[in-house]
C-alpha cells in the first residue's frame, strides 16, 4: 500500500464533503427565501440516509461480489454493517474503509441532486423516505454496474457496464449525473408543478450570491470526486485534475458567450450553470480526453444546456432547478462524446471516432447511457407514484404558498431585528 | 519520513483552517444580525491570539519535555519561538513544524468554541484577553496531559493521561470538546444572561442557512482533525475518515426524528445541531470503534443532545449558542461511550464493555472526564472572575441592545441600499 | 516519481480553487448589493478567461524553453494545446499535467484579483477583454521571469528573475500580489473614479460577513498556494505551512491593534484585511524565514497595509476595493523584507540582513520589485488606454448608479418574497 495515494483519497474524501455545503448553497441560493432551508435540508438530509444505509448494507450492494456472477447486483451480506473492513488488507491499493468512505459521499451526493427538482413542494418525510428507497433500488445497482471492477484473478465479480460492456465512465457521468437527473425528471412528473410556476416570485431565487458561491464550493469538491476516482496520486489523477479545470472554465464561458448572444447579457446564474454543465460532462469523460479534448467538452456542455433548460418550459414539466437540464443533458453529452473526444494518450488509452478509434467505442457508450436511463426512470416512477398513492407526496397549496419553510419545519430562513445604521468612516470604504 | 503521510497532514492541516470560516458562519448565522460580526470577531480574534501565543511559547507548553517528568505541564523553554523546528529531523515521523501547525488550529479552534457561550454580551477587548488567559492556563496544560506521547526510548517524557491514565482520546474529546464546553459553562456563569434572554429578538438567529452552510464546513474541516489525528495516511486515518462520516450522519437524523417526535417537526438547527453533537462524540472514539460503533455514538450524541440543550433554560444559563448541550455533553458522551463501543479491531486496539473489555477502560475514561471537567471549570472560573472585577466583561446594557457590533466594532452587518427589483425572463426562475 | 508529493499539489490545487469562491465572496461583500453579482462574475469570468487561454497557449508562454535563452518569455510553441502533457515523464518531480493545473490557477487568481480596483463601474465585456490581454502581455511574461526555473543540465532555460537575478520569491510576492496590486492602480487610473466616491451608500460593504467567510476561504486556500509551491511533501512546505498560518494571525491582530488605537475600536473589515494583507507579504517569504521571522512580517504587513488603504483617499483615486494598498503594499513589503528577516535555517537558505547576511539580498529583492512594478504599470496602462478609446471601459453613469448587476447581467442578486416571521419555540433560540 502507497501511502501518497491514501493521502490523496483522504483529501479527495475531504473535498466531497465540501460538495454537501457547496450544493445546499447552490439549490438553496436558486429558490425563494422561504424554501430555502427545506432545501438546504433536502441536501443535508438525503446525504444523510444514504451514508446509513450505505453503512448498514448499501457498500455491499455495490461493491460486494456480484450475485451469482450476473454483474447486476453485489452481495448485501458480504460487508453488512462494515465490520470486515476493520482487518488491514496489505494488497489493497488503499484502505477498504476510505474507499467506503469516498463512495459513501458519491451515493449522498448523488441523492441529493434529485431534491432540485423537487423544491418547494414535497412533504420532508416523503422526501426522506424517497431518498432511502431511491439509493437502495436504483443507485446501489446502477453504482455496482459502472464502478464495480471484477478483480484481474477473477476471485471478485462486478457490474456488467464496467466489466462485460466495457463502457468508459471515470467518476460517474451514468451513474451519478444522468441517473440523478432522469430520476429527477421522474420525480418531477409525478410530484407536479409548484403552485403558480413558472410565474410566481417564490420559486425564484432569492440569493444570486448564495449559487456562485454553491458553484465556487461545488467545482473545488469536484477535483475530490474525479481525480479522487483515479484513486492513486499519480498521471492519472493529474491529467484528470487538469481536463476538469479546463472544462469548467469553458463551460462557464460558452454558456455565458450564449446568453450574451441570444439575451444581450451573461448572467451569474448561466455562470454558475455553465460551470457545473461542464463538470457534469467532463465528469465520465476525464480520464479519457485531452486538455483540448476537455475544452471542446466544456464549450458544447456549456452550450447544449443553456438551451436544453427551457425544455421545461415548452414541455411543462417544473424541474425546479434544472436537474434534467444540467445533469441529464449534461451527463448524456459527456458520457457520449467520450465516443468521439477520447484518444489513447490519455489514462483510459481508447481512441474515439476523431482519433481513428471507429464507433465501436460510441455504440458501447449509447449502449451503457440507454441501460441507466431506462432503469432509473422506471424504478424512480414506480417509487414515487408508491409513495404518492400511500403517503402522500406533496405538501398542502397553502404551506406550499406560505412557504414549505414554516410548514415543514417550522422555521424561517432570516428573521430581522435591525433598523438602517449609517456608516461613517470613510475608510472602512 | 514519509512523503505520503506528509502530504496528507499538510492537507488535514488545511482542512483545519477552513474550520474557523465554518466556526464563524455557524455561530454567527445563530445570533441575531446585530451581533453577528462581534460573533465572528471572537472566532478570528480568539483564533489569531492563541495561534500567535502557541508560535511563541505555547506549542513548546505542549510538547515539550515534561516538566519533572511530571506529565503536567511541558517545558516552555525547550521550543520558545520555535526556531529549533527550522532544523529537518529525518526521524521524525512527520515535520515538527507540520505537527506544530496541526496542533496550532487545535488551540485555536477549541478557543474559539468558547465564544458561542459570550455571545452578544462581551468586551471584545475582554474575550481577546479571556482567550489568551485561557489558552495559557488551560488549554495548554490539558492538551499536555491528553496529546502529549511519551517517546518509545524514554528521552522525551509526555502528558499523564495519555501516558500514564492510558484514556483513549483519538482526536479531542477531553483536552477539546468537553475543554471547551465546561469552560463555556463557567464563562456563561460569571458573563450573566444576555438583556431579555431568553425572549428577545435580538438573541435568535437571524441566518439559518449560514447556520446549515457553516455546519457543512464544519464537517469537511473534521475530517482534517480526525484522520489527521492519526498522523499517518493509512489504515487508521482510513477507518477513523470512515467513522466520522457515518457519525455525523446519525447524529443528524436522530436528532431530526426526536424533534419529529416531541415538535411535530425536524428544524434546520437541529439537523446542524445532530451533525455537530456527532462530530463532537466521535471525536474521541474514532479510531476505538467499528462502523457499527460509530453509528450508534452518532445516534446517541444526536438524541442526547438534542434534549440537553434544554437544560440551560431550566437551570437558567444563557450558554447563547448551546456550547454546553453539545460540546461538553457530546464531549462526555463520546469519551465515556469509548468505554462501552471500543473494539479491539479498530486502531486504538482495545476492548470495552461490550466487546468483553470488562469495566477498566470506562474507568479509565470516566477518570479523564473528571479530571479535565474539574481543572478546567475552576481555572476558567477564575480566570472570568478576575477579568470581571478588574477589565469588567459585559458591555452596557445600552450597547446590548442597540447591538454589539456598532458598540464594540463601530459596524453593522448588512447595509442597503437596495429598491426591489422585478425579475422577468422566466428561464433564470 | 513520489506519489506523496503528487498528493499534496492534487490537495493544494484543489485548495487554490476554493480561493475562487473565496476571492468573489470577499469582494462581494464588500461593495454595495446592487454590485456584487458583477464583482463576483468578474472573478469568475475572469479566472475562466485565463484558464482557457492558459490551456491553449499561456502554460507555454511561462514554462516553455526561454525564446533566445534571454529569461524573458518562454517558447509559446512548445506546449500549445497542452497535448505534449499527455505522455508520462518518469523523470518529472511531479506529473507536468498537476504542475500546469497548479499554475493555471495562480494566472486565474491574480488576474481576478485586480478586478477589485474596478468595482461597479465597468463593462462585463471589457473586463473579459481586459483579463485575456493582461495575462498574454503581463502575467505570463512576468511569472516566466519568476516561476520558470532552468533545468540543472542546462537543457531549459527559464526565467531572469528566478535564474539571472536570483531573488527569493517562494510563492508570488512579485508576480501575483505586487504585479496584481500595480495593474489595479493602473486600471483604476485609467478608469476613473465611481460615481459618487467616496462616499455614495453603493460604494459602501452592504455584507460584511460575506468579507470575513471569503478571508477564511482565501486563508484556507493560501496553504495550497504557499505550502504547494514547494511542490514535494516535506520539511519545505511543512516550514513554509507553518510560516504562513502565524504570519495570518498576527497581521490580523495587528491591523486590529491599529484600529483600536487609532480608531477607538477594531472592525470586521479591518482583521479580514489584516488577514489578507499579512497573507499576501508572507507569500514571497514564506520559504526564508523562522515563525518568528513570520510573525514580525505579519505584524508589519498588518500594520502598515493598514495605513496604506487610506492613500487612495489622500491622492483620490478609486482603488475600490484597496486592492492597492493590500496586495501592491504587502507585496512590496513581503519582497524586500526577505532582505532583512531571510535565514539560512529555513528552506530558502539565504542570510537576510538580521542574520548577517549583508545588504546584497536587499538589493536583489529591490531589484526584483523594481523590474515587475516597472514592466506591469506600463503596460496594464496601455492595456486600459487602449481598450477606453476602442471598446470604451465605463458603463454609463445612469448605470452605475441604478446598479451595475441590472444594466450588465440583467439581474438583482437578492429577490425577497418574504413577510417577517415571528418564531416561537424557545429552544431554537
Amino acid at each position: 500500500m502507497n501511502s501518497g495515494d491514501v493521502a490523496w483519497i483522504l483529501a479527495a474524501s475531504a473535498l466531497l464533503c465540501i460538495m454537501i455545503p457547496g450544493l445546499a448553497l447552490f439549490y438553496g441560493g436558486m429558490v425563494g427565501s422561504r424554501r430555502i432551508l427545506n432545501m438546504m435540508m433536502m441536501c443535508f438530509g438525503g446525504m444523510s440516509i444514504v451514508a446509513v444505509l450505505w453503512a448498514v448494507f448499501g457498500y455491499s450492494m455495490v461493491f460486494g461480489n456480484s450475485i451469482g456472477g450476473a454483474g447486476l447486483l453485489g452481495d448485501v451480506t458480504e460487508y453488512f454493517g462494515m465490520e470486515q473492513l476493520l482487518a488491514e488488507d496489505p494488497d489493497a491499493p488503499i484502505p477498504a474503509p476510505l474507499f467506503a468512505a469516498f463512495q459513501l459521499f458519491f451515493a449522498g451526493i448523488t441523492t441529493a441532486i434529485i431534491a432540485g427538482a423537487a423544491a418547494g413542494r414535497m412533504k420532508f418525510g416523503a422526501w426522506m423516505t424517497f431518498a432511502a428507497l431511491w439509493a437502495t433500488l436504483v443507485y446501489f445497482p446502477v453504482a455496482h454496474w459502472v464502478f464495480a471492477f471484477s478483480s484481474a484473478d477473477g476471485s471478485v465479480t462486478g457490474g456488467w457496464i464496467v466489466n462485460s460492456l466495457k463502457a468508459v465512465d471515470f467518476a460517474g457521468g451514468t451513474a451519478v449525473h444522468m441517473n440523478a437527473g432522469i430520476a429527477a425528471l421522474a420525480l418531477a412528473l409525478v410530484l407536479g408543478r409548484s403552485a403558480g410556476w413558472p410565474k410566481s416570485q417564490h420559486t425564484k431565487p432569492h440569493s444570486r450570491p448564495l449559487v456562485l458561491v454553491g458553484a465556487g464550493l461545488l467545482w473545488a469538491g469536484w477535483f475530490g470526486f474525479n481525480a479522487g476516482s483515479a484513486l492513486t496520486a499519480g498521471q492519472s489523477a493529474s491529467v484528470v485534475f487538469l481536463n476538469t479545470a479546463v472544462a469548467a472554465c469553458a463551460g462557464l464561458l460558452a454558456w455565458a458567450l450564449v446568453e450574451r448572444i441570444r439575451l444581450g447579457s451573461a448572467s451569474s446564474m448561466g455562470a454558475a450553470s455553465g460551470l457545473i454543465s461542464a463538470l457534469v460532462a467532463i465528469t465520465p469523460a476525464c480520464g479519457a480526453v485531452s486538455p483540448l479534448g476537455a475544452l471542446a467538452i466544456g464549450v458544447i456542455a456549456g452550450a447544449v444546456c443553456s438551451l436544453a433548460i427551457e425544455l421545461k418550459f415548452r414541455l411543462g414539466f417544473d424541474d425546479s432547478l434544472d436537474v434534467v437540464g444540467v445533469h441529464l443533458v449534461g451527463g448524456i453529452l459527456g458520457t457520449l462524446l467520450i465516443g468521439f473526444f477520447a484518444t489513447e494518450a490519455a489514462p483510459n488509452k481508447v481512441n474515439g471516432l476523431f482519433y481513428g478509434g471507429g464507433f465501436e467505442l460510441l455504440g458501447i457508450q449509447t449502449a451503457a447511457t440507454l441501460a441507466v436511463l431506462a432503469y432509473s426512470f422506471v424504478v424512480t416512477w414506480v417509487i414515487a407514484k408508491i409513495l404518492n398513492v400511500t403517503m402522500g407526496l406533496r405538501v398542502h397549496e397553502a404551506d406550499e404558498l406560505r412557504g414549505i419553510d414554516i410548514a415543514a419545519h417550522s422555521e424561517a430562513a432570516y428573521l430581522s431585528d435591525e433598523q438602517p445604521v449609517e456608516l461613517g468612516s470613510p475608510h472602512r470604504g
